[in-house]
Parts: C-alpha cells; structure tokens; sequence
C-alpha cells in the first residue's frame, strides 16, 4: 500500500515533536510579551517562532503567536498551561490557547462534483505538505469518489434532498462531530444551515470563487464577465450564517483579459483557488490565524 | 528652459511619424481581415502591430487594431479614408476610426489636493513616456500650483462652489472644450454631472481607489479594512453617468495584512493608483482601447 | 471505467473541430498579412484569432498566428495547403505550418521521483484543459507508478544505469518515437544526449526550477536561500543540448523571505513549477510558440 | 515656501515620538526574549511590534526587532541602554542597536543622467513616506538640478574625471562624511572603490536594474531581450566591494513579452526600479534590516 501515513508520519506531515504553538489574545497593556516569554522560559520552552501585532498600542486588541521547543511537551503540559492560566488568563486578563504541533488536525472535506480544490488537499496531505488527517470527504454527489478512495481515504455519499436541508444535514453531522477538528467546504455547493455550524461545533472554511466583497453569491466568474474586470481571483474565509461574508483567511488573483471567456475565467480562477485554499487550511492547522469580530490576524 | 518639448518631441513623447492607428469594430462576419488588409496594401501601408478579437466568431462583435506605416501619411489619408468608408462602412458595415500616432493626444487633468496621480503623469509626460500634451490642470484647490507649474504646465484653480456644481462646471468647460481631446480625472474628488460630461464631448477617465466593483463610493480603504481584505487594488475607467459603473480599462491589486492602518492601505494604495491610471491613459492615447456595451477591449 | 476520454473527447479536451491554426514566419515585408488573408478567405475559411509580430518593420523578422474556422476542413486541407505553397513559401519567401486543432497531441512524459509537475499535468489532461493524450510516462524511479496507472495512462519504468545514458536512452526512444509529438520533462533529473534528442526527433520541453538564468544547473533552491534572494521561480523551456540554455516558453516567481527553509523554498518552488510548465504545454499543443533563434513569441 | 517640513515634521515624516526600535541579533540561545522582554517591562516601555527570527533553532543565529514606546524616551535612554549592555550584551552575548525613531535619518543620494529613482525618493520625502532628510544630492551630470533644487534639497555636480576614480570620490566624501546616515545610489552608473566605502563610513543601499543574480554588470535589459526572458525585475541590494553582490534587501519583477524592445523594457524596469529601491529606503530607515554575512533579515 504507498500512501499510507501510518509509519514515519511526523516527517511526512511537516509535524514539529515537543513543539507547541501558544495564541494570546485580548486587550493590549504593557508587560504581555514579557510575562509570556517569562512563563515558557521559567518552564524550560525556547521559542522558536514570535509574531505579535497591536491593532492599536494605545487601548486596543493585542494578538501573539509564539512557537516553543520544549523536550517533554506532553508530560509538561499540565504544568505549562497552570501557568498560563495563572499569568495570562487571571494575571493579564487575556485569553490563551495552545496547540501540540505533533499531531495532526483531523479535516472533514465537504465537495460537490468539482474536484479541484478537493484534490488539491488530498495531495497536498499525501506529500506531506499539511498537517492533517482527513477521516472523511463527504460529497453530495458521487463523481469524485473513485479518486478520494485512491487516495485511500475514506468517501461518504449524501446526496442532497431538494429543499430539505436538514436531512442531509443530519446525516453529514452524524458523520462528523467527534470525528474533526476543522471542516473545509472544497467547493461545496450548497449554502449550511446555522443550526449545521451549530451542531459540528468546529470552524468552517470556505472557498469562494470571487475576489470577495465582489461578486458575492452565485455565479461570480459570470457576473466578473459581465463587468469586465481584468483580474479574478478567490477567497478563503471562515463560515458564519451570513453567506460570504465571514473573516476572510487569504485571498488572490490573476489577472485575465477580453478574450476568455467565462469558461476560461473559470478555469483560470479554479487554479487561483486550489492554492488560496490550500494557504488557508495550512495557516489554520498551524494556528497561525485568530479571529477578531469579523477579520484575521495572520501571525 | 529644461522641459520644453519643442524640438525632438516625436522621440521623447514616444511619437511616431508616418504610422496610424486603425479600429475597426462591428458585427463579426468572414473577411474583414482581408478586407482591411487589401484596403492598406493596396494603398502601400505596411503593417506593422495587428491585434484581433471576437467575442462570439458565430454572429458576435469583431475589434480590430491595425497600426501600419505609410511613407507620407498625412498627403494620402484622404484616399486611404475614402477606401475605408468604401470598404469597411459601405462593404462590411462597420465602423472604423483611425488615429495619426505622430501627433500627441491633448490631455486636460482634474485634480484636487492629492498630487500623486497627477505628478505621475505630468512626470511621464516629461519623460516621453506618454504622447500627449497637457494644455490644463484644473484643481478645485490650489495645493498643487506650484508643482504643476514648474513642470511649464497650465494651471486653473476652480474653487468648488458647495452644493452649486453648475457654476465650476461651466467654468471647467468652458477652460477645456476645444482644447483637449480626454480630460482625466487624477484623484479629482468631485462627482461631476452628465450635463458637464455632455458638454465636454470627449472621453474622461477616472482613477477608483479600489478594485472594482469591490467597495463603491467614498472611502474605499476605510471600507477594504474593515472587511479585512488582503489585496487592495485600484480601477481606472471611462466615467459615465453612473458613478463608478463606467467600463473599467485597467485593475490591479497589493498584497496587504492586518498590520496595515488605514493611513497605510492609503499610501499603499495610491502606488497601484499611479501605476493603473498611467497604464490606462498610455492605452487611451495609443488608441487601444475599444468600449463596447459596458465593456473595454484592450488590443 | 471513470476516466476514459472515448466519447465526448472533443469537449472533456478543448479542441475545436473543423479549426486549424496557421503559423507563418520569415522575413518580414509588406502585404503578408492581406496575402494570407486573401488565401484563407478565398478557401471559405474564416478568421477566429489572428496574432502578429514583428521583430523590426523595417527590415525584421515576421510571425503570424491565425486561427480559423472552415467547415469540412478536413477534406479542404490539400487543397489550402496547395494555395499556402504557392502565396506563402513560393511568392512571398516565409515558412508555414498549419496544425489541425480537433486533433489531440500525443504526448510523452518524462519523470523522476518528484510527482508534482507530472500529476498536474494528467490532472488537467482528464479535466480537459490540456488538448493532449499521453501515451506514456516514463521514469527512472517506480514510485509514481501507481498513480500514474490510476489515470489510465501506460507507465514504463526505465532504470538509470549509473554513467552508462545510451541504454536507458534507446530504451525511452524506443517507446516514444513515433507515438508521441511532444516530450515533456517533468521534473525528470537526467541530463538528456544530443543524441537522444535527435533521435527522438519532437520538440521537447523541460522545466526548470530556478527563475532562469539565475541558478542554472543543480540545486536552485540552496543557491536562491545562500544569495538570499526574495523571489524564487521557474522556468519553463525547449531542451537543447546546451544544458539550462534553451529557448524560454514561460516563467513566474513567487516572493519568499528570510524566514523560509530550503525545504520550504522547494515547496513553495514546486507549486510555481506546476503552473509554468502547464501553461507552456498548453500553449505548445495550441500552436502558440514560434522559435527564433534561442527565443520563443508566444501568439 | 511650499516644500519646508520645519514645523509638523514629526507627522509629515511618519515619525514616531518616544518610539524606538531595538535590534537583538548573534547566537541563538533560550531566554533571548523574556530577557530582552524584561529589560524594556522594567523601564516602563511598552512593546508595539515585536518580530524575531531564528533561522536554526538548535544553535543558529537569532535576530529581533522591538518597536517599544517609552514616553520621555531621551531622558531614559541612557538607563535603558546600561540595562542592554548588561543583559543583552554581557550577560547573553549578542548584539544590540538602538534607533530613536523620532528623528529622521539623514540620506545623501548621488545619481547621474536618470532622474526616475532620485525624484521617487524626494517625491515621497516630501510626501511623507520616508523618515528621512536629504542634505545632498551629488551628480557626475547637471541634468536633474533643476528638479532637485525645486524641492528645496541642496545639489551638487561633482563631475566624472574619466579614469581617475579618486578626485570625484574625494569631492564626494568631503561632502558626505559627517552630514548623512546613509547613502543611495539612485542609478550612479559608476562604479565606487571600497576606499569610498570606507572612507564614507555609512552603509551604502544601490539599485540594480536586473533580477540578481541574472544579469550582473551593465546592460542588464539588453541581455534580458537578447535572453528571452518573459520577466524583468530590480534589486536593491547594500553596497560591497564586490560589484552586484552585497547582500540583497528587496527585488520585484514585471511580466513582459516579445512584442517589447530593449527600449521599452528600460521604461517598465524603471517602474519597478522606483517601487523596490523606495521600498528598500524606507526598510532600512525603519531599522528593519539586519545584515548576516550576505544576506538580511527584514522584520
């Protein structure tokens, strides 16, 4: 069997042992970065990685991402994050969250019958390049199966029911919640209910065909057409009930003339969001991206 | 005198003696190619840039560019325009216009307290990168006076009268018509009326600081941050009754990130602006811009 | 069976039945242009595309590409090319050749261990956006077997025999001489022999991961992190025995920093790898690419 | 006078008061953070931006940059640097620098016939977006006085002597040495000796016309044509002895086709030449670029 990840997984996935990512978040005061630096250095972590960014140094959101080596991680943890509760929730009034970067993140793939963005992760996953299992690919038709199966990952079938939203919904819900860390819609076609997000209980992200706030909705290479504009591109944003319109992870273009036609815009812009995606579910499994009302910092 | 253009102007304006532009544009059919091409040959042009394009070859619009050369052009135009009306009009029913690429466009620019769109273009224009000439610069305020001027520029300040747009207006027409064959707008922030655009009776064109459609209207960066966009971008289009609804003729975006205050995406914003707008009217005056419905091909 | 491309070929591929792509290149002098024209108007044949250049009006080197449509082509073809021989070659002194584009190009594939450029390329043959088959891929590794087979596509695997290149090279010219129009390079690490070259007798395109001609030769990736550039790219072109130094069909970057490993470096390198040599293949199977000397003009 | 910035030049410069920024750079070691984090938490500075850098953990080398408001900056400073010499210095044996970023760093630039990069630069002095003042500008030719002295910056000829390299040097260091922080070639086409480089004693930023490493040494455009490239780029890069190969601070390139003469690429070089030295200008006057043997780091 060749695509296995079972042996020698850490490596295939770019996985980083006894390396964790802490996020800091909250509202910005003197003395954080110390106190944090202060709290991984009295445990014997060194940082490896640190980003930070104040989106106003006078009373405004402080964020901070910081990567840290610490030998042991796992038997540390509990230690580790007594302290953060001690210095960084209670002390400094901010939340804080951390990742294990030794394992992988468990991704549910929603697809319909396009299978670009869909393959995309598959191989990308295959060669190591995101940190992630995928315990699922869910379509709500068949086309795409033979090829995630080949991939050996496991397929799902649930077509879609008309109108009725909530029975395929259910089924999909079944088949995810305990199952995945991270939802990503590779060019799902139907719009989630809230009670959907609700129920799966883990971030969503989608692809959108259109460098949004442009061309929201349906049909957006048709609409670029229409308008003439001289770039496309794409969107990957978080899900929220308000269709399109959650904090956007990363974005990009190309740029297009005349003379394609919407078949080709389509194609053109299918490449740019093979890799806007793929950019966003990587920065999302390295716990690069925090989320602030409706934006992201990306550290 | 340094930047005079008086002798040496067909070099450094990137003129060029002896050489036409020719648009033909209409209802795609078979042997208009041919047609044009016997029309120049047979008048001893030869071509030196074609460039083609149909929108749909079963029954849709047909553009043309031919640029040609033509050992004293100016004696035999009025045969080979004779020919044209001939062959293109009568024969194929379309229409054609031809442009004299040895003799520099005139260009009158709006400006209003920003001078960065403007002394792009006054700077090319120096430089021989545009072939045009620019008889005015008009300016509702009179920040920019001095620049203008040591560039041996003219410069009108037509003070905006509040809520009386018909006054400046007239005052604007009566400084450009007959004296300018495009005004463009280089960050004029006033919205001008049909009535004005009526009277001027040539193309304008406008710089939007922002990627259209994306963001319409006032504040675009102000407007880009809060949706936490990571491109921002610039538009330079025909204006047209309808607010930013005008055929755009060229876009292009930054890559940009949280860390970026509004001020920031301003200034970041306004080197795509300079760069877009001068793109734009460089195409203009090389006549390769052809609209259609709402549309622009650029050949 | 999924993904055969038996029926419906002609859409799954884009070709276009009864088109035909014209090249003309030689000298240039004037009347060309109307001369082809008049040929293929006078044969029915109407113009779809038409691209032009000219290296120096006065004097230079001339290139044309025209599409047309012409119902029934395939029964018109002697007598067209009969016409062409006579305007072109015999009366006006330039080369031609005329490519049929309903037909699909056979393609042989040239791999290594590196599966990237070689899956995006059946990637987008099964999707239909490559006018290609492949009759084979051929590697001096097993590894990419699998999946290769998986496609439909024959997979021979050729053993590299140390120094020795004349064996496994007359192995390879043995299964593609005669199958295939083109060979394409995708990320195969063997340095190729004249004499295979011209034993193979196509053209043969390779890529290469450097932004050409920055790091030629091996390694690209370590030598772009030791000079400590901030782009990395690649380059997409035909192989001649002059190793690196053939003529470019494509190239791209992508902006990298400080912060990025070699390992990353090759990674990020490697979606640019895919895009370029996509494209060049694209526009090499369209009939877009004239040779000139050691350059490419690409219509 | 229009372009003065006595008065509001904090605000017009982008200056910050009571800002600095601190550089931490040598060995890699655990701790160099909450140390350094604690220095500046002790002396009551707040941290605006922080970005660190390590390029291998286990035993590389560290790099950091700290944005840090401290009102009544001057009054502390020499508190806090006993406290870096202390900690940073003796106690972990790195390096460390300190730039006060309320004072704008004084550039000399020297240039010769080409005017594009020298009035970028003054341009966006005077705009704001550089923290910089110009006491000089030196040219072999007389040609951009004018526009120089228009925006009220002292200029002066100090003419090429053929051979003699050390005359016009000597002239030029007498006027440097002492009155600038930095110098910028903004396309001097001589070449400077390293007793130049010494004698001025200040980093020395230049602006080649060519995507280093690709076509090192004069005529970079004319070979990019002759090569065939599909892209031509800039780099800005400090000044070493050895010609063209001082470490790299930014590059960017523009796509451009075989329609386009040497003439033509010169014009679009010279729109990314503009955009990568100004960019490059304003990283260094923001201490954001740390050398490391030939490369920089840019936080």
């Amino acid at each position: 069997m060749i695509h296995t990840n079972a042996s020698g997984a850490v490596e295939s996935l770019g996985l980083l042992p006894d390396h964790a990512s802490l996020i800091v978040h909250g509202p910005d005061r003197p003395g954080i970065v110390a106190a944090v630096a202060d709290v991984l250095r009295d445990r014997g972590a060194n940082i490896v990685t640190l980003g930070q960014h104040s989106d106003n140094p006078a009373g405004g959101a402080f964020f901070q991402r910081t990567v840290f080596h610490l030998p042991g991680l796992s038997a540390a943890l509990a230690e580790l994050e007594a302290g953060l509760d001690r210095v960084v929730r209670d002390g400094l009034g901010l939340t804080w969250r951390l990742r294990d970067l030794s394992t992988p993140l468990r991704v549910g793939i929603l697809a319909s019958k396009s299978d670009h963005c869909l393959l995309e992760l598959l191989w990308r996953q295959r060669r190591g390049e995101l940190p992630i299992t995928v315990p699922a690919v869910i379509s709500n038709h068949p086309d795409v199966a033979d090829h995630v199966r080949f991939f050996g990952i496991p397929f799902f079938h649930v077509p879609s029911a008309g109108a009725d939203r909530e029975g395929p919904e259910k089924e999909m819900a079944d088949l995810l919640v305990g199952n995945v860390d991270l939802v990503v819609l590779a060019r799902y076609m139907r719009v989630l209910s809230g009670d959907f997000l609700n129920d799966v209980g883990v971030p969503v992200i989608n692809i959108h065909h259109s460098f949004l706030p442009a061309f929201i909705g349906a049909g957006p290479y048709r609409k670029a057409k229409e308008r003439g504009v001289k770039l496309i591109g794409a969107t990957a944003h978080y899900v929220t009930e308000d269709l399109d319109e959650g904090p956007i992870i990363e974005q990009d273009v190309v740029r297009v003339s005349h003379a394609e036609s919407v078949a080709e815009l389509t194609r053109r812009g299918a490449d740019v969001e093979r890799q806007v995606l793929a950019r966003a579910v990587l920065w999302h499994c390295q716990d690069r991206v925090i989320r602030h009302h409706n934006h992201t910092v990306v550290l």
